[in-house]
């Protein structure tokens, strides 16, 4: 088996969706290449009963032992450092020891990929209170992959099938975002944009910037971010060759980039200065198909594009399709 | 005929699509009641030339006049002052001649409509930068209604047949919309968006609050204006027996209140904080059915959701369907 075609799958925190997603992802998409879960087996396998599947879950004692694994067995790596008993932990409310757990399962299965036994990483989803009550200190799965990678540059994007944005900040307050927006930071938001989707397979991607004000800021208007910041970092841009335009109205360059069969999008992908600026239109329509991709990272890192769902949490009614999307795209970018 | 009946519609900038979008969607309108156009005569003339039709235009000299205008007549209600030659301010370009000129016809119409002569205004686009050239201090419609009707608490509500949105600030910097942000003013947008949709025929709307940072704050940890501001605004509209709910994290509460036969939307109304968190999602699906509604005024006012396009003004290929839908959403609102 190659190694860097085997994705591991981090089962998020244990008391959201997280595991049962995972199952059904997995079961759905196993097919087209390996896939390990990087989990608590007691966790796995409960998400398994709460599918009402009957699928064997193969404990591995190394991501070595994948290729012995029988294609009808769920394969579960268990990190050394996981809590004990962290199948007592109450589903559907924020828990410790799930965000030790879910943190854990990350650390491992980046180092697992740095020491070469796999090269992609998809990771169900998180919740930052239990992160935070089990002591770490990452608001998100962005800044600790960001943290265990070395800090490289790096940046979250969202796709789904019509619409790929970029963000320039993300997890902080709107007043701090704004703060955050510079021409070296615009600018090596377009510059990742631009090598990553050279990576995943474009000539020469079409960037649309969008500005941070109303209307852009109406000529200065409406302030200024986009004349002293953002206009200077697409001009840097285009001086290296990147195609990148703008700044654009923040409220109309989304459609203008959305591509369907009957719309062609005029852009690639767009670069958004703030969390929500980005994420509203790419969520509008639903986040069954959306897919949050870390670029800058060294190695393939992609996630569904929501949350840990904690109401509806050991149901087994939560809709994978976001997970399996993710999967479809790591796929993709390995 | 009814004067609280009729709808006036102002041309908005000469040099822009304003006039040949209005002489589309009377055509397609008036048949389902009066309908009067506010502008130069000589410019609507040219507007029907640019269609390819053949349609005389009725200059009236008083709203008066508009019961003895035959049905296959154009009615233009030509303002006294008017810039001279207004024909030969150049189409696509910015003119001072213009900005004066759809300021004015706005003035002449919401003075009409004071008079009892109307009842409802739809408002053809103007540009920003052509009213700046003519002096006219106002950035847009909404401030200049506002200023004719004696500065009543207004908001800007978007609506399309899938969602509709009212905004806490709009058209200045993000920064200075941050600063506008206090309790005062969010429960104001509350009270003005559940009284103007009961107005609209709803018993008690569904209104969703957005928050102002990414996830609402995430409990304080991204921002406190939710917890300092939109909270306590939210709290004091539910004890006024509004149906009020939030803050919600900005980057699913339009998904979540959009409405399609296939998925019910979960709320009436969102409340924005910003200009671009409610514009982004009306806008995303495209512009042709968008409708900007000025909830508050003592009049109905509704107007297209876009801008003067001169880049494709007296081509006769601008698509007047926001137009055809402004008209239809202030019809069903006299």
């Amino acid at each position: 088996m190659n190694a860097s075609k085997i994705l591991l799958l981090t089962m998020g925190d244990a008391c959201g969706i997280g595991p049962e997603i995972t199952v059904a992802a997995w079961a759905a998409e196993v097919g087209a290449g390996p896939l390990c879960v990087v989990g608590d087996v007691a966790v796995m396998r409960r998400a398994v009963r709460v599918l009402g599947l009957t699928l064997p879950v193969a404990q591995l004692s190394s991501l070595d032992d994948l290729p012995g694994v029988p294609p009808y067995c769920l394969p579960v790596w268990q990190p050394d450092d996981l809590p004990d008993r962290l199948i007592d932990a109450p589903v559907g409310r924020i828990s410790a020891a799930a965000g030790a757990a879910a943190a854990a399962c990350i650390t491992a299965a980046v180092r697992a990929i740095q020491a070469g036994q796999g090269s992609g990483l998809v990771t169900a989803p998180i919740h930052k209170e239990a992160l935070h009550a089990a002591g770490v200190t990452f608001p998100g799965h962005t800044e600790l992959l960001q943290a265990l990678a070395g800090h490289p540059p790096v940046r979250m994007m969202l796709a789904n099938d019509e619409l790929r944005t970029v963000l320039v900040t993300i997890h902080c307050s709107l007043r701090q975002a704004i703060e955050q927006i510079n021409t070296a930071n615009v600018l090596e938001t377009i510059r990742i944009s631009h090598h990553s989707l050279q990576a995943m397979g474009m000539g020469s991607p079409r960037i649309a910037v969008a500005g941070l004000n109303p209307h852009a800021g109406e000529g200065g208007l409406f302030g200024d971010e986009e004349l002293l910041h953002i206009a200077p970092a697409i001009a840097a841009a285009r001086s290296e060759g990147i195609d990148a335009s703008g700044p654009f109205a923040p409220d109309t360059v989304f459609m203008r980039a959305r591509h369907t069969a009957a719309h062609p999008g005029e852009f690639d992908v767009v670069v958004a200065m703030t969390h929500d600026h980005g994420l509203i239109p790419v969520k509008y329509l639903g986040v069954a198909q959306g897919v949050n991709v870390t670029l800058g990272l060294p190695f393939v890192r992609t996630s569904p594009d929501h949350g840990t769902a904690f109401d509806i949490a050991g149901q087994g009614t939560a809709d994978a399709a976001s997970m399996r999307a993710a999967i479809r795209m790591a796929r993709k970018l390995i």
